[in-house]
């Protein structure tokens, strides 16, 4: 691979820029990529494991100079990051993010970006439970979507450019329309993390009554279920805020859906729910034929067979 | 490991009977294991792959002088495989089976089984996606629980060789009183899985609107439930049917909460929603401190630094 950036700047540093970083690294992409986070033992962490060429004290030190940086800090705080950092950049510089909310993060970014700065949002639709400096890997974008949502007027070069750099990590790139891509996450992202914090939320409350027992049994089921709701509680929180809208539209739909299945047992209607179980069986073998998942039958998590 | 059965047999070879096959010859736990599948393409399956000593035409064959018979079988069906077996049970011999419902199945079971036929349901908290005859594997048990449900007057030998059994293929046992059982497993399994399938099914209406995207996309949190939404459509149907009411409470709380944080989301109450994902985090810690599940970051997938 070659060079797509000679100079990047990742503000914040958790999961999703810490595996860009080993990615970028893993793949040559980037000649120098500087660091930024809030948090001085996050700071002091990068440093510790060599996460990123040089760590930065403040946000404006780190974009100096750098051809694109990419916000990755919660959804709720990057207009503040975009401001603060809009009078320091470099002009033909690139700006992206990596928000899980696209039309929210457009609205609080772009009117601080100055003119012959190009603003390119991306979300690459990876991750995993862990969150921090430490959490990142260079494999995780690797056969992943990163789903690139260009503004009005973005610039044609500054979009193909920053395909490659994902390209180059791994991903895949598609190009979405704002407001097409909130929707789609909230059915693939934004519902079902809503839903697993609630089914883990009363199991919680149940808990106190049943001791460890939720705990101890979880392999049936309900473990899947924690692993999504142990995701970082700020990024979450935010992504919810922002998308409020079409994910309450997708919850809507859920529980309409939920209860005409409940309604289905309450009658004792065995068709009904052995013709819905059959259907949802098919979308899953859709994923794994598209590549997104494995086969290997991770329910027994140990070794198997297969 | 010694034998604990000179003669067992597995009435039913799906994925529960075929790892428990495997896992008993892994140990050395049985002398002849006999099995018998209702669908002459799994028993041929069977013969094929070498799962059973010996697989019979009928499931009267197959439990002639055995010491544990085991029905494997969905729960709705348990009671009429009884009573075609029972007459030809041997005196003294245990009757066990592996259903997900406790109640419903001594319900049905017990009232067919003749006196001195010792009767010691279980349920092995574990499984995975796959269902058949080859989806079986000798580790699915290695370190999961599974429950043993005595029924009144069951036989203290009887049970403690069950659980002996049990032990031997890498399980942990505890006891439970079948009332309290079903009301667990509608917290960790059931209701989990409802919800898993409704998410997806929800999901499978609009990927005829947004073509392939639902699939191209999953990988941020979606998959996950489809995983669990693959499970079989007739083990799952009758499971909901014969734990109704149990599985209808859990789901009404789980609607309570789900509404809750909806209405966070709706007003925009971000603390409200903070503070219950720092909740649910926790409860991820507990499973993994009880070896129940790893911290390895899963929803990547493949390789990972940690």
């Amino acid at each position: 691979m070659s060079v797509v950036y000679e100079k990047v700047a990742l503000i914040g540093l958790g999961l999703i820029a810490s595996s860009m970083y080993w990615a970028m690294k893993r793949d040559g992409l980037a000649g120098e990529v500087t660091g930024y986070a809030r948090s001085a033992e996050t700071r002091d962490t990068a440093r510790e494991i060599g996460l990123c060429d040089r760590v930065c004290d403040t946000a404006v030190e780190a974009v100096q100079d750098a051809d694109l940086v990419v916000l990755c800090v919660p959804v709720g705080v990057m207009g503040d990051v975009a401001a603060e950092i809009a009078p320091h950049l470099k002009p033909g510089a690139t700006v992206s993010d990596v928000g899980s909310v696209k039309g929210a993060v457009i609205e609080a970014v772009a009117p601080h970006l100055p003119d012959g700065v190009h603003f390119v949002p991306s979300h690459p639709m990876a991750g995993t439970e862990h969150s921090g400096p430490r959490s990142g890997f260079a494999e995780l974008y690797d056969g992943k979507y990163c789903l690139i949502v260009p503004v009005p007027g973005s610039d044609r070069d500054a979009v193909d450019r920053l395909k490659a750099l994902w390209n180059g990590m791994g991903a895949f790139t598609d190009e979405l329309e704002a407001e097409h891509h909130d929707r789609v996450c909230a059915v693939t992202s934004h519902a079902p993390h809503l839903i697993a914090y609630t089914m883990v939320g009363v199991a919680d409350d149940l808990r106190r009554v049943t001791d460890s027992e939720v705990i101890k049994y979880s392999a049936a089921g309900f473990r899947d279920f924690t692993r999504i709701a142990a995701s970082d509680p700020t990024m979450w929180r935010d992504v919810f805020l922002s998308n409020k809208d079409a994910t309450l539209e997708i919850l809507g739909r859920f529980t309409e859906e939920l209860f005409a299945l409940q309604r289905a047992i309450r009658q004792g209607d065995g068709d009904h729910l052995h013709d819905y179980f059959t259907r949802t069986r098919a979308i899953r073998r859709g994923i794994i034929e598209a590549g997104q998942d494995t086969d290997a039958p991770d329910f027994g998590r140990s070794g198997s067979k297969s």
